[in-house]
């Protein structure tokens, strides 16, 4: 196959009848292209994170939908709608929590319910064009969730090459990388940008307690493009920041509040903290869809507690934890990073720079 | 077997002539204790970490030399003089670089250099009667070293103890716990004072990757003990911190500077940043062998680099990062902890406050 870096996430194979995606649940020991054509294969896809990333799974679930319809032979409009309503309904139950998933399913939806709207006036009216043109609107929406995403990623790298020094250090934490999106990432995409241009960096990657995405993902993507990449326990940072070898830090993040606060995987808020120690700029990659103006502020964002088993039985094989009444585990998956610890937020439009609420307000 | 908590890291057998150790690397899965009385099997203990933690190998070492040599019937002075120097030299070379190891066996053998001095005059001079006595010498210094250690971990538990109050969330970072010493521990021991006082109090301890000395051993001995423990990721003492459930920070060092700058398990500088950040105090609990007045700062501590497979190996039964000529790993054991972070330094002498330079030396 080609090498990994050459391959997109998610795409269309060349007939436009199956998906393909890069199944991560076998990284970093092997990189595997499977090809997705039937529903139940696209629900276990999603469900078990061969797939994962909020824009990835958002793409593979708009792609998936357009694959099923177009291997749905049937030329029956209401067959059409039925089978699509089913399909959609299907794939989004397959991460629930997943708000790209909801939102790319949506605009497939309503594309098609558009286009469903217009048939009449636009084709013959016989049923196999009505449904060519019904196939035509949902692979363009599809593609067109893919571009965005490429667009998206492809700017705020541009964004972030800005702020990168030839020889420079660089510090993330989890997994913002292009395996979460389709091609370049977002915290990873000035990564994949100041290499494209020759620059020389070095990578510095949190393994990311406790499912270990840094190293994991991250780790391996950087290093298999051909980045230098070190992977350090998330306890090593301060370290390396103290000894002069991180000169710029890129995360990304799962939700930007209106004033700036910024939720993440886990860890992030100390990664911050300690940057500020140090005086080292601390920049956040943010799709605009990331930035929720309806959250006033980071304390208004609920994390989620995960199972203690994460942290106490991913070792060995046996548990790796005293185990009695005493005993608890914390398992928090985010954490909040305020507002004041954040140098900018990278966005497609531009880097965004405190006061943090009227910057949001203006590029929303 | 008594509890756990009833049983002193490292003892003498009721016959005094076997040496009674918990088996650390059997933790957190079994508690199980091992009598060690052959030479052999002395090495076999400390260089394998049955036995671990500076003070208690040095008592270890101690106790093990007094059972060898009361086991050696011989009562030839010359063979008594050889067979001690043949022990010494082997039990020392079971963790090359353990600084307690050596400094226990050297007052073990100054201590039968006096004896043989002085035997004469104090004894009729007949082997048995020399050989007696210096049995009972080694045995008292044995004792002292070990009472030596409680009684310095007892201090600072009760200086530590002044710091807290009932209701208190206190983290801790690594094992400075009473099993790397024989009783209390040093960053333990205000937490076991505070409890053997009924103060409610719950212990955070962060997991303390790479090796898991916090998930494997403090928070089982915490645990176990009947103190509320709580295992945390290394990443989420921010998250912690901000949510208002930290109330002080207790860490053991492995070496502090003159100037009070601390070197001690990587990861604990970071603790103290983001302390510092949460306005949270943050204590170093330190035996006066560990302030060392000729390294005057921090800069001058070399740290240890560790191999990769402990940051990329240690989870499932297979590797768990990518392997490629791009990647590699940073793995420093230690870190150094600038004095500007730390909010006092306690020693079985009391607790130092900066300016530490002159704290320090009016303690030493």
């Amino acid at each position: 196959m080609e090498h990994y870096s050459a391959i997109d996430t998610v795409a269309l194979n060349e007939t436009e009848d199956g998906v393909i995606i890069i199944d991560q649940t076998l990284l970093p020991g092997r990189t595997k292209t499977i090809e997705l054509t039937e529903l139940e294969d696209m629900y276990e896809a999603i469900s078990s994170l061969r797939v994962r990333g909020a824009p990835a799974i958002g793409v593979a679930a708009a792609m998936g939908l357009y694959v099923l319809m177009k291997r749905h032979k049937s030329v029956d409009p209401a067959s059409f709608r039925a089978y699509m309503s089913e399909c959609s309904r299907r794939l989004c139950s397959s991460r629930p929590t997943a708000v790209n998933l909801a939102w790319a399913l949506g605009r497939m939806n309503r594309a098609a319910a558009a286009a469903f709207a217009s048939a009449d006036k636009k084709r013959s009216g016989a049923p196999e064009d009505i449904r060519e043109f019904l196939l035509d609107t949902l692979k363009k929406e599809a593609l067109a969730i893919r571009d965005e995403d490429i667009d998206a990623c492809r700017k705020m790298g541009e964004y972030g090459l800005s702020l990168i020094k030839n020889g420079s250090g660089i510090l993330t934490h989890c997994n913002a990388g292009r395996l979460a999106t389709v091609r370049y990432g977002t915290a990873t995409a000035p990564m994949y940008l100041a290499a494209e241009k020759g620059l020389d960096i070095h990578v510095f990657c949190d393994e990311t307690r406790p499912l270990l995405q840094g190293a994991r993902l991250t780790a391996f993507e950087l290093s298999e493009a051909g980045i230098e990449t070190t992977l350090i326990c998330d306890n090593m940072a301060s370290s390396l920041m103290k000894a002069g070898r991180i000169d710029i830090i890129f995360v990304g993040t799962d939700r930007v509040a209106a004033n700036g606060d910024v939720a993440n995987k886990i860890g992030t808020s100390g990664v911050a903290i300690l940057a500020k120690h140090y005086g080292i700029p601390f920049y956040v990659c943010a799709p605009l869809s990331s930035i929720d103006p309806h959250t006033p502020t980071g304390d208004d964002i609920v994390i989620e507690q995960r199972k203690s088993s994460e942290v106490t039985d991913l070792w060995y094989s046996e548990r790796m934890a005293p185990d009695n009444a005493h005993f608890s585990v914390y398992n928090p998956a985010f954490d909040v990073t305020d507002n004041s610890l954040v140098t900018g937020i990278i966005t497609p439009k531009g880097i965004l720079r405190p006061p943090y609420s009227d910057a949001i307000a203006g590029v929303l």
